[in-house]
């Protein structure tokens, strides 16, 4: 069953000790760019870098003493791997990760520094749900879906349960979307704990099926999409897909060159490091100025995990 | 006269309002790397980039209404030259910059940005003071020295007084240590607002003047010296020597690769920007580990302005 307010205020009481409640910063500059009232939830500064740990430990957290589950399992492009490590290793549990053998470096040592054991596959989703299937069969893992899992989307949904707390009266909050587990749950939030929030999701033009999916009413699978947002691969699930559809205001799409722009503005004008997925956001607001001018609105900085020494400035 | 007690609180409520109240960030993995407490003033985050707003504004905002004055100018390496400008605009004057031509490409742009007029020097002291002289006497501007200032060491020791509000029984505070305002006004506070806190100033092995003139009680000149931090190229004045000698802990020094190695700490461990100068504070800490364990450190993070297409661990 979808989430209720209730699920979400347990969760966050669940999760809360161990995660940071992240900042919420400003940038005058920006504000003067658009004419508009930015506020950035700093996701970035969370506990392994991006905003995945609260559905990590939502779900983790959550497991009963009887269950004696002695490992998990999962495939993704990686914040979501090194995150369910990181919450597994809380709570003694083996972690087996499938990631595609593309995932940034970064991302890979952030999973074995936790503790988690990489198996790679194709950076394909059937390729990854294969690798998966058989990881599970191999080790009995419980296999914890990136998105497509109700306690996870719960996790997520905490992220916009704190802006509403701490931002009245926001227009809007924008996050990346890519299997719609960030999306979804701040559908949720904005539903349940605002009168007047609304969420817009963000994608790669290179990876619209998201938004082709909520246009058509039907998931499109994402096939082999190229994008620099490494963290918004995959396609949408069920359950993200059945909230998001009757919660999202839009989906809006951007180009390859205005998610670095964004994500160099960013880097330069605020002094944090966000990655590629993180900076879409923002890339949306700068090819869609009018939309938001004289809003008040919420960017979510998803994650900070990035290659210092693959910048794409610098290529 | 060595500024007061007083002279620092009032120094404080005269910027306040201009100014950021800098966050203080943690980071429990370098937390566990050296078994000790770690504080990030973030300064990286202030108005324009750095610290240096602090005494700039101060300057600037003292001018008695009968004093008349039309035009400010200063020989910096960016950041204070950026500091002043922006001060300067808020009270409708013009600011003229004396810079090594040297000087990153972002600091030049930031002069630009707040109205600022640059004049190039050589990347020497003696080039800096004798270009300076000559746009004073062309223009009749104000001369606003860097750090040997009492109005700007009040306004540096603004970010100690804040560190000490904020932070109880500090063992250390550690500045970056180039003509010594930060470091002076850090000493400062911590004499008057602690009774435990102990400052230590840091400055590169390849630009070692300050270590030099505190071990043998003279100033010594610094002469081309080659860093990669480039905010901390020029020498103590008598003004800031003074106040460093009688208060100063130690002074320590690092070499270019420790700071390059602490600057990427920085920014892959806590996901924020910082520049050279800054990082020399844990660069310090790096090389002295023994010293710091089991201690409680609020090490200043002076500024944020780094040219990201050229980001030393892409050489």
């Amino acid at each position: 069953m979808i989430p209720s307010d209730k699920n979400i205020i347990d969760a966050h009481e669940r999760i809360k000790g161990y995660i940071h409640r992240t900042p919420i910063f400003t940038s005058s500059s920006i504000n003067r760019l658009v004419g508009a009232d930015f506020y950035f939830k700093c996701e970035n500064f969370q506990k392994a870098g991006a905003f995945k740990i609260r559905g990590a430990l939502n779900t983790v957290l959550s497991f009963g003493e009887g269950e004696k589950i002695k490992s998990v399992a999962t495939h993704s492009s990686g914040n979501h791997a090194a995150a369910l490590c990181y919450a597994a290793s809380l709570k003694g549990i083996k972690a087996h990760i499938v990631m595609p053998h593309t995932a940034p470096e970064i991302k890979k040592r952030a999973v074995e520094g936790y503790g988690g054991e990489i198996v790679f596959s194709e950076p394909t989703l059937a390729s990854r749900e294969s690798t998966a299937k058989t990881v599970v069969e191999k080790t009995g893992a419980l296999f914890i879906h990136p998105f497509n899992n109700y306690r996870i989307i719960e996790g997520q949904a905490t992220c916009g349960k704190e802006i509403l707390e701490d931002l009245d009266e926001l227009d809007y909050i924008i996050t990346p979307i890519g299997g719609g587990g960030l999306c979804s749950g701040s559908c949720l939030a904005a539903k349940y704990f605002s009168n007047k929030t609304r969420v817009i999701g963000v994608e790669p033009k290179e990876a619209d099926d998201a938004f082709r999916s909520i246009r058509d009413n039907q998931i499109y699978p994402s096939i082999a999409p190229k994008t620099i947002a490494d963290g918004l691969l995959t396609s949408l699930g069920p359950l993200t897909f059945e909230i998001i559809r009757n919660n999202v205001e839009r989906i809006l799409t951007i180009g390859e060159q205005t998610i670095i722009d964004a994500m160099k503005m960013i880097w330069e004008r605020m002094k944090i490091i966000v990655e590629p997925s993180s900076a879409v956001t923002l890339a949306a607001v700068l090819e869609n100025k009018e939309l938001f001018k004289n809003k008040k609105i919420c960017l979510v900085l998803s994650g900070g995990n990035v290659d210092l020494t693959k910048l794409p400035w610098n290529n």
